[in-house]
């Protein structure tokens, strides 16, 4: 890695080269990388922790001055109990995951000695903008050179010092590595991000880490894909059969287990038969736990009839502004319909097809719910906060997405990757098929694991030349 | 499919909406819309066939008045012989592949009762802007509709009266299937494609099939994500270890089959002990058959001293700019480079990332090349005019992508396809796993083919309720 103050361009350029190397080395020269990063990070705990100090000493003056919320204090700090172990472990996570390139996907013998194959490959130069927390950039890191890509970072100005500290030690780290260090690039440089954002050229995926406002602007900035999410707006579907014990346990936890996460509730819809029979006691528990409850008309008078006098007081009714809310916080609105198919067509129009559930003991109403529900997670019978890569077997994530091109919901390494046709002829031409000639045999052909990974030494020696720029074409290549 | 001359925000709004119809029909469904149109195209060949000799007349007017190209004019003509009936067979082809949708891709079970399910689906709505043939709009209607997919469909004004023809017989055929007539739209109004480029809120993908101009235009117009390729600028490395007999072969397939194909030859690379050995003999050939060489320095010296007198004089210096030109037509570029490592180098630099060949008999070099070369197809020992969805055995290709996000190279349905994660479980919360809690089980499920598509009759008579928007909510959902 390297700290940098280059130019944008150059930056762009650097990590456009580093990264055509990159994507040639070997699955143990990439997971070489991740274990000195993580050896040099162990012992460095010291030093990036005294960086870290001086980014809190400066958040803190800044949350006193009330220019800094606390919850951004907190996310800064990496000495907190078992904080920066986990960082630690999650590189050595990510290294023990299989490798995701250079894996055969599909192979279709064309013809005779024509074999077409597709492989997965990186994709190439990343650019990641992320805001306060500090632990990111090792994850990230991890990630891009597990997957054989190049990443230019940019983070937040709170941790400046942290992360200008692990960028160094980062940096020696792979100075003993086959990684070219521009594979990894820190760019402190300030007001940076719009040039970034304009170098399509160089740059091949987009992917902020942060609130809305900062996806928002990426997004509308840039013509580079961008992975991500702007908005977390999660509903529940809550139909009248589902017993009260099992809605109140899962609308709770997606409540209020972690009311600012992506993967909170921010709306529940109900069936209006269930006005009467389960809502009364999911609002009471959301009521007790502090969560205010944002009721349409129909919903309001239901839980007025229905609830004790002081917990009524507590109901506020529900503007349609609402029901195209992140509220991020404990409120949560309530919306009735006569139907499953008006359930459909309010989530599809009002939620952010982030993450989307039923509860329902109706196998056919769930299956209909979750195949016509647009979003990329849906779910049936369990909370919306089960969105997360960790939780879905991952490993880690990158982030979660709401695009529907290339990934969707939690993304892993896999999201990192994409494919290469290669094709192995013996000279066959075009104009040899078709009207009159050969016929073509697309036969599927099964495919092993991993065994396109054939190089062999003088294959890896010609790479090696390549990588060093000095290859003397003794070969005659 | 309905002819509109609705506003773009209508049109979109409207294929949107019948996009979320489309997603839940079953195959039996969406492959009976395809029969529909296929006979009802068949029955009106005659009418299709006048429709088309009135844009010819046009056309062959404005030919002659110096506007408009000859070639341009054979593209339009859907009379010539089997052209008609290609169109017809093509949706038929479609019909009878494999339902891309609701297969499970991947199944990992969390924990007990707590399945993860990767299902894929339809993207959502096609923005499709295309150029002057006339038959696209049939293939793309078919292609749209089997992955379940609504399309809005603006075609180039020289073919207006054949689509429109096309576009109401599609229509009076679609009326009589499950499909709703908004997920086939032709918008016929002037000047709104820069509208509907704007409308990324109903609109999940575009897809520009026509010339470089048309591509670059629509890249740079909106922040939904273009599926396509702007330039190809396809080379071929020619070591000198390759016989000159299957080289000549190869690459007089790759220039000359189909010079104005994107994945024509435009520049080929060849390794300094190739000037004399193979070269010569290529070299003739190309210019035997009419072909304008552009050579470097290098290689411009070493042919005028091995080739004869006249086809000396024939040779052209190449320029820089020759370097980054998408000929489309019968001129090469003839580059010399001391080594693999140089024409990798040289490729990733000024190729389109489109297709990129190899000729050697060393498969360790062949291998050093196929990995290192960042483009969508890369070949060994055959022509770059193999980069074709019909060739890869797609059955029919929706166009050929450069981009490096979610589709790469020649595209089938598979391109119109993303996924969906089903969540099953039965009262599980976030809150109960992690730290003292509750394990993740993460065992990976073996999966079936189309096991997804359990729908029984009451699960139909669901969607059926949602499509018709009619749903009672008889069963309390």
């Amino acid at each position: 890695m390297s700290l940098t103050n280059a130019t944008p361009l150059e930056v762009a350029q650097a990590a456009r080269l580093g990264s055509r190397e990159l994507a040639v080395l070997s699955t143990e020269e990439r997971n070489a990388a991740l274990t000195a990063i993580h050896r040099a990070l162990a012992d460095g705990k010291d030093e990036v922790l005294a960086a870290n100090a001086k980014d809190l000493e400066a958040a803190n003056q800044a949350a006193e001055g009330g220019t800094l919320s606390q919850s951004l204090v907190k996310r800064l700090d990496l000495g907190k109990k078992g904080k920066y172990e986990d960082m630690l472990q999650g590189i050595l996570d990510v290294r023990d995951l299989e490798d995701p390139i250079n894996k055969t996907t599909a192979r279709t013998l064309l013809d005779d000695n024509l074999t077409l194959s597709r492989i997965t490959c990186p994709i190439g130069v990343l650019l990641i903008i992320f805001e306060a927390r500090p632990e990111v950039i090792a994850n990230i890191s991890a990630l891009a050179l597990k997957s054989g890509n190049a990443a230019i970072l940019k983070g937040g100005k709170e941790s400046s010092y942290s992360f200008a500290a692990i960028a160094s030690i980062i940096s020696t780290a792979l100075s003993s590595t086959a990684v070219p260090s521009d594979c990894l690039q820190l760019v402190q440089t300030h007001d940076v991000i719009k040039d970034l954002l304009s170098l399509d050229t160089y740059i091949d995926l987009c992917i902020p880490r942060g609130g809305n406002k900062l996806v928002r602007f990426v997004k509308s900035s840039t013509s580079i894909p961008v992975l991500g999410h702007a908005d977390g707006i999660c509903t529940t579907y809550l139909c009248s059969d589902y017993p009260a014990q099992s809605a109140t346990k899962i609308i709770l936890d997606a409540k209020t287990s972690y009311p600012a996460g992506c993967n909170a509730l921010e709306q529940l819809i109900v069936h209006e038969s269930a006005l009467t029979t389960s809502l009364p006691s999911i609002a009471s528990a959301l009521l007790q736990s502090g969560v205010s409850l944002r009721c349409d008309a129909t919903s309001l008078s239901a839980l007025q009839n229905s609830l004790d006098a002081h917990s009524a007081t507590l109901l506020q009714p529900a503007s349609d502004t609402d029901f195209d809310t992140e509220f991020l916080d404990l409120t949560l609105a309530i919306k009735t319909v006569p139907d499953l198919a008006s359930a459909i067509t309010h989530i599809n129009t009002h939620s952010s097809h982030h993450t989307d559930a039923i509860l329902t003991t109706s196998s056919s109403t769930a299956h209909a719910f979750l195949a016509a529900i647009d979003s990329a997670s849906v779910y049936w019978n369990t909370s919306t906060r089960m969105a997360d890569g960790q939780r879905y077997g991952f490993g880690t994530e990158v982030g979660i997405s709401t695009n529907k091109i290339h990934s969707r919901g939690p993304v892993g390494l896999e999201g990192l990757t994409i494919y290469k046709w290669v094709l192995v002829g013996d000279g066959q031409v075009s104009a040899e098929y078709g009207a009159g000639g050969r016929k073509w045999k697309h036969e599927k052909v099964a495919v092993g694991e991993g065994e396109w990974v054939c190089a062999d030494e003088e294959e890896r020696e010609v790479l090696r030349r390549f990588r060093e720029g000095r290859g003397k074409g003794a070969n005659g290549v």
